[in-house]
């Protein structure tokens, strides 16, 4: 059906109204579930994105169609000078943002659901982050990501990290899949 | 004294021997004080590096002669996969020792004390990382950074970062000085 837009609504805003019926996602990507939720116990240590460590940064990564997107609220502690989030944290949000979506990317090219056997794990070979602009700390973070090559092995991400609509930091992450000799029964 | 090598001593062997004595530091740059430990209060609460943090990772740079170097012990929750560190980690530490580096540099290049007013601080533009190989979690990280290019307000530095002798990871960082619009009373 289609949806008038009423008087002074833009279409923005109807993409966020939860009143309005969002069409159906179809295929084995139909999720709620975070990509590290599917990760395998011996795979959800990681300080940045395993959901068993309690000390970590616990990211959740989803599909926003071709895009993945994560969101991290920063502690206050995480500030690099008053006012402004610590570099660190944001190469961390990018690097396990990035290899997540390096992994649902393999899924997806395979046709594979994330919980099918074997699991498919990444890490990184390189990470780049240039920092555009100070991040203000007062802000839910928003990590985009986009697979920029999918080829073997090797899976290509960039990033975007945005704050109070602005792009703050850019980053690509070159993931490589986690070799046999590190891989644990899952 | 010229001091003969004995059979099967090698320079290197002979640099590590602490019965040797060492030529003194000369200049205002003699101190075991580290870098961090210079850095007004102002800018003391870096997750990284400030001393003031207490969530923080509060890491300590000198120089070694030409080399910044800075040791670090990982904690068991930062951990990527069991045995081996979290990348986020690596990169915090190369991104908090190359800028620490970068203004002691900059304090050096302008033959100031590293307390004397007013001070330098810089900021990362950008950061890149190569993980080499994993890094194991069982030991001290020594990080060694070398100053590539100081023009102007901005400086480069490379960063090994060393566990159990083999060069893990390797990165770069552009810094810049901290831009006016940044500084606080310090």
């Amino acid at each position: 059906m289609k949806h008038a837009l009423n008087r002074g609504e833009t279409p923005f805003r109807r993409h966020n109204n939860p009143f309005i019926r969002k069409p159906k996602q179809k295929g084995p990507f139909m999720t709620t579930k975070a990509f590290q939720d599917f990760y395998p116990d011996d795979y959800s240590h990681c300080y940045g994105c395993g959901r068993l460590n309690p000390h970590g940064l616990q990211i959740k990564s989803v599909w926003d169609k071709d895009e993945s997107v994560c969101h991290f609220t920063p502690q206050p502690y995480h500030m690099a000078i008053p006012g402004y989030v610590y570099g660190g944290l944001i190469a961390s949000l990018i690097d396990c943002h990035g290899t997540g979506t390096a992994a649902a990317a393999a899924y997806r090219e395979a046709g594979r659901p994330m919980d099918s056997q074997p699991p498919i794990r990444f890490v990184t070979a390189s990470l780049k982050v240039d920092y555009l602009r100070p991040t203000p700390i007062d802000a839910t973070l928003q990590l985009r990501g986009k697979v920029k090559e999918l080829k073997g092995r090797k899976v290509v991400v960039t990033v975007d990290l945005i704050a109070k609509d602005e792009v703050c930091a850019r980053g690509e992450v070159i993931a490589v899949q986690l070799p046999k000799s590190m891989m644990m029964s899952g």
